[in-house]
Formats: C-alpha cells, structure tokens, sequence
C-alpha cells in the first residue's frame, strides 16, 4: 500500500472553501488506496497579518518570539483541514511540528532539521488515519522550543517527512500545472515539463525559477524522494522531480521520445554585479578580495577576472552577488581598498542572469553554439558567462533580459502551441 | 521578593495598543521589585472568528482538533505581548501550556488540571524574565495532546499556576474595577467590594456573579492564593478575595470599619423552574425523580417539596436547573412519568434567582427578616426559597428580579453615592 506526502500552500488553504477543497482532495487520494500524510502552509496572507502586529507591537523583533507568533498560522490552517475532513466522513488527526518528531537546531527562524522521528504519524495512518502535519516549524531539542524553518519551510518539511517515511511520492500542490521550460509571465509559449532530473532541477531553481525552493529540491535529492509539482486547481498530471536517472529512464519507458537535450530557460533578476577594477596583478589578490566578500556573509555567484589589461600590472575582477547583500559587500571592500590596494569599485543592478539548463548537453557539444547564435541574432550583449556540466549562463543587461530568454527558448524548440496559465507564488 | 501572577483578558490585549498597554503594566510591576508571571487569554474576539470558521469548514466538531485550533490564540498574543515587552527594553518569553507545565486529563474542550510543573517558568523568572503563559491551554500527559481547560480557563491557569508558584498574590485584570455589591448594570448604586472571603466569593459565582468563575474561586481557596481582582484600565485598587478569615482580619487590621455583615447581592437569568405535579408521597419517589434528572446529567439548585395537599396521597416537587440543560431533563422525566406515576409537569423559563451573601449573616439573627421585609415591601412575591450559612437565596418572577434586587441591595444599605462604572464580560 503506497504513502503518499501532499503539500499544499497557503494559496491552496486560503479560505474556508479552499481548506474544503484540499479536504476533498485528500479524502479522495485516501480513497484511491493510499496512505496519506498532509502538510500545509498558514491560510493565504495569514503570516503577512502576524508580521503586521508584531510590527505594530514592537519595533524590534526577537527571533525566538517570532517563532512562536508565526507557528501558530499552521496550527490554525492544519486543525480546521482536519475537521474538513471529518466533515466529509474521513477520519484526520493534525500534529505540531514537535508532535511529528521535527527536531532541528536552535536557529530561530531558519533552522535546520536534524532529525526527524515520525512515530505519531505513522501510528495515525496505520489505524486509518490521515495524518496532516504544520509545515514550516518545528522544535529544537536543545531548547525545547519551536522552531521555524524560513523560506520553503512548508516544501521542506514535506520533502523531510516524506524521506522519513519512505513515501513514494511528495506531492508538492501549488497553483500553476508544474514547471515549465521558461517563466510563462516572460513566454507565453512556454511549456509544462513532465519530468526533470533532480540535478537539473536544481540548476533550475539555483537559476531563479521560483516553483521549487533550492533547499527542498536537494532534500529530495539527497534523499531519493520523487517530487511531484502539480495544481491543486485541477487534476492534471504535473512535473515529476526525479532524484536519479534512473527514474528518469524508468518514466521514459514505453514513451516514444527521447530525453530532451534541454529542460528549460531560467532567468534571474535578483542579482547585482560588483566590479572591482585595478587589482594588483599578483597571486593571492582573488583570494583576498572573495576572502572579504564572504567575510560579509554574502554568496558569490558568477565570477569574471579579466586578462591583466596591456601590462600594466593590474586586473578587474567581476563577480555576481544577490542585490540584497549588495550594500554590505561594497561597505567591506570600501573598508579593505587601501590594504588590498585596487583602484575602485564599480556596481550594478542593472543585469539580468539566463541561464540554459539540460541534462542532455553533455553529450551534445552543438549546444553553446546554438546558445550564443540565438542570443547574438538577438542583439544581445554578453556581460559574463559561467557554466556547469548541465548549465550554461550570461549575464546581460536588464532591459535585454526578456527578448534573450524568448530567443533561446525559440532556438532551442522548447515554445509549444498552447499558452501557459501564469505563474504565481506558492505560499510558504 | 515578592512573587506576583497577573492575568489578562481578552478585553485587555485585544489589539495592538491594548498589547503594549499591558505589557507596560507588565514592566513597571517586575521595575517595583517583584518577579512577574502573566498569564494571556486570546485577543479579543480571535477566539469567536476561529469558531466561526470551524463553522464554515464543518458542520461536526472534532473535540481534539477544536483544542488544537483554539489553542493558537493565546499562542499569538503571548508572543506579541512578549515582543511588546522587549519593545520597551525588558527580557521576556512566552511558554505555551505544556512548556509551562500545565499538566491536564486528555477530556478536550474541559480538561482538569492535574499537574502543574513549571519549571521553565521558574528558571526564566530566576534569571530576572518576565515570564508569559498562554492561559485557557494544557497538555494531556496521557496522549501528549494540547487540551483547552474550558470557561473561564484562563483565571484557572493563573490561579493554578500562582499556587504552584507559590505566589503572594494571583491578579485577576478585567474591564471593571472589582466585584460590587451587586451588578451595577441593575444597581447603578452598587459599589465595588474592597475584601471579601473566597468562601464569600464562592456563593457570589455560584449565585450568578459572572467575574471571576467558580472553578478559580474554587481553587484560589483549596490552595490558599489571595486573588485580587481589578481593572487593566485603571491603577486602583480592586477587590481581594481572600481564602482565609484570617487573612480577611489581617487586611482589616488598621482599618476602623468592622466587617460587614452582607457582602452583597447576586442574580441570576440562567435558570427554569421544573414542577413535577402530583407525585406519589411514597418514600423514594423524590429519589427517584432527582435520580431521573441527574441521568440526563444537569445540575439542579434549588428544590423545594410542598405538603401533601389535603390527604389526597400526591405531592409537588420543584426544583431549578440551567435553562439549557431544561430540554433534556424534560425528555427525561417524559420518559419516566408511567414508571414513577407522576400526574404532569410543569417547566417555567420565567424566573429569577436573587442571592443576598454575607459570612455576617451567621452571627446576625435579623437578617432573614429584613431580607423578606424588603421583599415584600417592594411587592415582590417569593416562589422559592433556599438558603446555606452564608447565602440566602429566593426565586421570584423574572419581570421583578431587577426591582427586587434593587430593594434588597438598599435594605441593606448597601448603596453607595458614586455611580459604578458599567459591568461587561471578561473574556476567557
């Protein structure tokens, strides 16, 4: 008899018709002959709500308070799922964070998960139950006290559950039909993904698409649990998040295409670039610089050192960082300027990054060609390029960012003939 | 160094600024010198909107999913009181019930206390935190479930608490400034009682009195906590209920005014007066009756058995119950009038229970008599009369309950010149 993980979002529990209709759909997925274990978010903007009175209350903010304020949005969204549930006849238990055995650190509003000992949830479905579980939190064993996962919390909790169970799926609900190969809002034309390997889901989510947070895809990953992202606005079949190419090709069985060369087109705008220009040309200066760089808790992206220009013994070195950290970055360089001894410092915020990812490109070498031909036949200038074994990415200007990734999703056969329904958040 | 528990209601953190009113309360009591515990209820009408969308979710109510719901409540205004009062440069943490302790039987929705052992509490006050207890919750230890404690649960959490703490006092924060001679709303002239004994206090509650709930009352005195009860609007002085005669001398000592004889008036709407008509005057029938009710598991209050009317071998027996246990009780004696050979009975809505208490009464014989004097001066007739050491008690019609709690209150001089400030409810 399969287990079966189901996420569903805030959007999917907003209000009382929505929890009902997560209810039916659980119910119906139980009725199908599965054992099923529910997570689920805070009802729709419930959390914004907490943070509003917190903010109201208090200018300054105590992590481990917070914690408390915002577990309790689940609790809410989880209990009356519960009693949807038995409203319809089936039978439902809710558990806590704690009561599901979420152990993680003490990191008060992103911790980590540590351990998780499910035992209450699997005595729940073996007497019949469903079991539904409060996303997002749970409780450290070193201060007893609840404990909140940060962003992708719910999605994370799943994917941790659905290891601990040895479920054979984790169904993450949300309110597009799956991934596509582009963010529909920028390509219309884009097209829902049936299955991707967890590696290049990866690189898609680390690329800038949205669906899937980073955190939950290397989850699954490391733990060999299929993801299946899907609408809980309709039935339709999803995208399958498939840990190892194994799976891949067991999916593939009796399909009569071939794994495609390329999965999709991610783009970022959420990245700046920091130039640091004249940098002595010695070894060691690199070093230095990125030493600083993350001495200010920022992640480095993409990195470009140019050729020492015309002997004058001196170098610019390029990177990419969130915008976010920006400022803190340039406040350490500025402070470290006369040790390290370059000449300034340049930043923009003006870039967008495109990213190409397919598994399929290590065997096909005509691949960066076709890249770079589609985006020069587009008129776009390329800033900085790094790649991986499944990934290729530039950085372009801003303005330019949209017309790249049509271009390449052209170039590369990926535009279908239907429209896309559009993307939208997925809760936490 | 004085230990002191503070309760507050719904009333009083019912938004934002009601949170930071009371959590400067909250300071300036530990900044007087005292280690400070507090004990929340749920904001405001948070308690009705989650109700309200069990309601819409289903129609049946699951008792262990209800508590799970309800709970979050105070989870969300402990933790924003607990903001608040870091806001203002104080320490603080909030405990849900099971971390504070609050050990309870697994019965949702009415859970016993049957273990409290804060020891977290205890630790945190030790090293100079405010400590905040979400009220009205518990955990049963028997299936590690959250419970809710009921009506008027948060006073109970405050008051078990103080006694585990073995606190110096246990502050009960309502909306009006302590308890008075009789509900102001029917006696503008009432005034607020300064002392009373919980003995006294016990009678008021079970008379009518809706401030402080029996259940508290009842166990502020089994474990001997001084309740004071007053107004988180005001900085007076409330009302001490005190559990000892000697405690009640203590706080009189220095004051010339002896005690008072009557404490005060109390009434009550909640009741219907059953008659059973023409019992057999047989031994055992009466017996048989109450078995009856209490089968049906409703609390009857007063009784009253009238003679044998003129030799024809049937009696009546009339007794009070709450009005919403009437219908089943009703079906019940409907069930059982062949077997015990009643003639009919009669169910009255219409009544009104006035109460006068005072621990003065045992030592003053006249008492009685200007309790009727005044009764029947103010033409108000008597349907039911019951009476213990320190209480009497008399059912009249419910068009003249207000008239003649008036009369009584002023028999007794009791009227005082300031207009009492209106009575509401508490919260939970």
């Amino acid at each position: 008899m399969s287990l079966i993980v189901q996420k569903f979002g805030g959007s999917s529990v907003a209000d009382a018709e929505g929890i009902k209709r997560v209810a039916r759909r659980v119910v119906d997925t139980q009725a199908a002959g599965h054992r099923v274990v529910v997570v689920v978010s805070a009802m729709g903007d419930s959390t914004d709500e907490l943070l509003d009175l917190a903010g109201q209350v208090s200018a300054t903010s105590d992590a481990r308070e917070m914690d408390m304020l915002l577990s309790a949005g689940e609790r809410i969204s989880m209990a009356l799922l519960a009693m949807a549930i038995h409203g319809i006849g089936a039978s439902a238990q809710s558990f806590t964070g704690s009561q599901a055995g979420m152990i993680t650190d003490a990191i008060h509003g992103k911790a980590r998960i540590i351990d998780v000992s499910p035992h209450r949830i699997l005595t729940a479905i073996e007497k019949g139950d469903i079991a539904i579980v409060a996303g997002f939190q749970g409780m450290s064993r070193e201060s007893n006290d609840i404990t909140t996962l940060g962003r992708g919390g719910s999605d994370t909790t799943a994917v941790a559950l659905a290891a601990a169970l040895d479920a054979d799926v984790c169904e993450i609900y949300t309110d597009v039909d799956g991934v596509y190969t582009a963010d529909p809002r920028v390509v219309p034309s884009a097209q829902k993904i049936d299955t991707i390997s967890s590696e290049e889901m990866l690189e898609m989510a680390a690329s800038g698409a949205k669906i899937l947070h980073l955190r939950c895809v290397e989850y699954a990953r490391r733990f060999g649990v299929p993801l299946h992202v899907r609408s809980s606005f309709s039935h339709n079949e999803g995208t399958w998040v498939l840990p190892s190419p194994d799976d891949q090709i067991k999916i593939q069985e009796g399909e009569p295409l071939e794994q495609p060369i390329i999965s999709g087109v991610a783009h970022d705008r959420s990245e700046a670039k920091v130039t640091v220009v004249g940098v002595p040309d010695i070894p060691g200066k690199a070093a230095e610089i990125f030493g600083i760089v993350a001495g200010a808790n920022t992640n480095i992206d993409m990195i470009v050192q140019n050729v020492s220009t015309h002997g004058s013994g001196r170098t610019d070195i390029s990177f990419t960082l969130p915008i976010v950290d920006g400022a803190e970055a340039l406040a350490a360089l500025g402070e470290a300027q006369d040790r390290v001894g370059f000449e300034a410092v340049e930043y923009n915020e003006k870039i967008g990054k495109l990213s190409l990812i397919g598994a399929g490109m290590r065997s096909n070498p005509g691949v960066s060609y076709r890249f770079f031909r589609a985006l020069s036949d587009a008129g776009v200038n390329i800033d900085m390029i790094s790649t991986s074994e499944i990934r290729i990415s530039v950085v372009t200007g801003a303005d330019l960012l949209d017309d790249a990734v049509r271009a390449v999703h052209a170039a590369f056969e990926l535009d279908g003939d239907a429209t896309a329904t559009v993307y939208a958040g997925t809760g936490r």
